[in-house]
């Protein structure tokens, strides 16, 4: 009887390894809780696991748990996240949906160097730290704490962030008008439906401003107006014909300027005097060089500004926690907006990051994050001086990237993303900031904050490489 | 010139905090890094911290953070966030949108005895195994975890669900085919705008059926055809009319059928010749008490049937993961629907529930919960068939809840709720399950996994003299 049961166990799992039901790699239960499952001895599951490991369908670690073997298909591992071969199936490495969702801000996966914008060094995430936080957390929080909860999120994270964006970034912001977010482009997703269906029929966009962003506000059924960017931030001629306006005033992407003392107030008046709405994209906000930075939009006109920030750029851009301070005409709408998107951001990131704020390890790592992009953008600026004189480094010294124009009377940006990607270098061009691209100039947006500390030097030494 | 400083100092700090800038509770950084970030002595700033704490401005706990005093606002505690008075402003506290995003399923703060349904006994959290699983991913996991992703999420999660979901559920599923998702929601509110896109009209949907998840579909644009249910489960008659179904074959939600055999291959024969896609919600498929669970319907129709599962009856809702495991034409535009809306899930909370399934936590945490929730509905049989004999439970032995019907000659369930609350005990009528509830039945929808397990004896009492 014995016998019997271990042959069919052996035939289901032969099966469901053979359709596909059992994937390469999954584990199985251990030997003693199958066959408490299933009523057998421990012993038959055991022969049967023993005989589909000799056959090849199972691979077994002494003390360690049985898995399906891999077969054919190579394991996945860490890096295939980051691009469509992470697929173990063959359909979908050709997906086109999987390699345009990775084709920007950019493949990181496949180079030696990494110059493209867009995030921190992650190298210096503060594990130490979220884990003794984490750990706080799921030692002191009641069970109630992985209930479903208010679409705006944790009070302890609104309540923190309150404190933290009046002192650091000048926003007036009470807990209550604080929405977390799985991210900016949620937020401004959000943003955008709700101005769609409450009559909005277009949003004025910096040109050159990021195409994503362009794409989500596009999504809603928004049309855009581009507002053309000079030294001193987006320029407001073309606001005449919009309903709202995404700007970045503090270190407008990709440029680098700071909207000027004229033009910030330009701007709120128009939204004061038509009633539209301005977002404030405030990505980089903590990271100003050379002075304090210049506060934020949403405090001199708190009704008329939506202020938007987010831990990509000081923590990490796969936390997905980014948020909304709104002006109280707006607040209920979004709150509904993000109910139906779903339901609140995951509670346990919020009451971490919470706890990393109360507890100042927030600020120090952003404090930390300052004066090591400081360097590096220094280095940019020096190296390319020595190295690549002929190339301008343009905006203030702010941020995680740098806007590097290309001369007139030299290779233009694709044959030099072409000379980078044989090198090795994974560059920006400005290529599909523009809206309409007639007259532009030709330039990249270096990432300075992309690569780990050690690999930047050999990253800015290949990017001269390619320039000189 | 310190005296003008500290002075200079305290006025901006009272400022700061009249206007909200600094919000109430908001932490102030320690005398040592102001005094560093403005260039002051260390003297002055503390000099001016306790200015300002004597004038009532802060408080300072001698050793801990100085603080902005809370004046008249109480702070915000861990529960407040499951209510609309998780808000210290008046103004939002009577905003409708926080009353109605948390009038269902229902407020599960303010009574003494909660049989909601909708949730697990959150006190068994397995909050250590979290807490090691976070541990080994954060130290072992390279810096690109943080970077964003693939948006069908990460490929470790995805891989282990596969092996999961085909072992415990017979999905037919791999891990190409697996889009991580933050929730049911977010889940079906995909599927839903996918669906629209692609021309579909009219979903069926369970009749009675969750209130939430209609609203989701109608939100995308889509028409809801009811779709009554019997002891069998769905019925099949009025499919004709819809493109779509939207089904929880395991266990019926609310009344807790299985649905029947004859049914399972009259919905995926529909889906075949019509090309329409059935979504099957899997939510508490990983609870069946007296036999092994009937398989997903996936299974049977990989390539017309989507199945959707969640970690928020096994785990915890606030966590916000879920998964959908996709045919093939569905997946490049959920995968485009996901990236839009939020570029992918978070990562670390992905990362260890993989680690919790490969490890075999996660099964070990199931099995134990299975056994509870077991017990939980035979004591409510039991004492429901003891001290209420007039009820009636209805549904197969399985999932977190029982519906509970009231014979027709006894008060009503509108009448029994308020008797309840009265009590302090929080009860679930039948009422808006209903899309149409003309000659509908009399019930109570009984969460049984909802309260600690040392309260659960108790919530029953309570249950018991309501309806005695």
């Amino acid at each position: 009887m014995s016998g019997g049961r271990r042959a069919g166990l052996e035939r289901a799992l032969r099966a469901a390894i053979a359709t596909g039901r059992l994937a390469p790699g999954a584990t199985l239960p251990s030997t003693r809780a199958l066959a408490l499952e299933l009523g057998f001895s421990r012993g038959t599951v055991s022969a049967a696991y023993d005989q589909l490991t000799a056959e090849g369908y199972l691979t077994a670690v002494p003390g360690w748990a049985t898995r399906v073997a891999q077969a054919a298909h190579p394991p996945p591992t860490w890096r295939d996240g980051l691009t469509s071969a992470g697929s173990t199936s063959a359909g979908s490495a050709s997906n086109p949906a999987v390699r345009r969702a990775n084709a920007f801000p950019g493949d990181h996966g496949n180079f030696a160097h990494d110059l493209l914008p867009g995030r921190p060094d992650l190298s210096t995430f503060p594990s130490a730290a979220w884990l003794r936080s984490t750990r706080r957390v799921l030692t002191t929080a009641p069970p109630e704490v992985h209930a479903l909860g208010d679409p705006r999120g944790r009070p302890e994270l609104r309540e923190a962030l309150a404190g933290y964006l009046g002192r650091a970034r000048g926003v007036h912001a009470g807990p209550a008008r604080i929405v977390i977010t799985s991210g900016y482009a949620q937020s401004l997703g959000l943003l955008a439906a709700v101005l769609a269906e409450a009559g909005t029929i277009t949003v004025a966009m910096e040109e050159p401003g990021h195409p994503l962003h362009r794409g989500t506000v596009r999504h809603a059924g928004l049309g855009v107006v581009p507002l053309r960017v000079d030294d001193l931030g987006a320029r407001t001629e073309a606001l005449d014909q919009a309903g709202a306006a995404v700007l970045t005033p503090a270190h407008q992407y990709p440029c680098g300027a700071t909207l000027h003392p004229d033009r910030r107030r330009a701007f709120t008046a128009w939204a004061r005097e038509t009633g539209a709405t301005i977002i404030e994209d405030d990505y980089d906000g903590e990271f100003r060089f050379d002075r304090q930075p210049v506060g934020a939009l949403q405090g001199t006109a708190p009704d008329h500004v939506v202020y938007a920030g987010t831990a990509s750029k000081t923590l990490a851009p796969a936390l997905r926690l980014a948020w909304l301070v709104l002006p109280e005409r707006l607040l209920e709408p979004v709150i509904e907006a993000k109910r139906v998107a779903d339901a609140h951001t995951q509670s346990l990131g919020q009451l971490v990051l919470a706890d990393l704020i109360g507890g100042h390890a927030y600020d120090r790592h952003v404090r930390a994050s300052r004066l090591r992009y400081r360097r590096r953008r220094d280095l940019l600026v020096g190296t390319l001086r020595d190295r690549a004189p002929h190339v301008r480094v343009q905006g203030i010294a702010a941020g995680l990237h740098a806007l590097v124009l290309l001369p007139d009377d030299g290779p233009g940006e694709d044959e030099i993303v072409r000379r980078a990607a044989a090198l090795g270098l994974a560059l920006m061009p400005l290529r599909d900031h523009w809206q309409n691209p007639s007259g532009r100039p030709q330039g990249l947006i270096i990432g300075y904050s992309t690569p780990p500390g050690s690999a930047y030097p050999g990253a800015l030494d290949a990017l001269c490489t390619v320039l000189a």
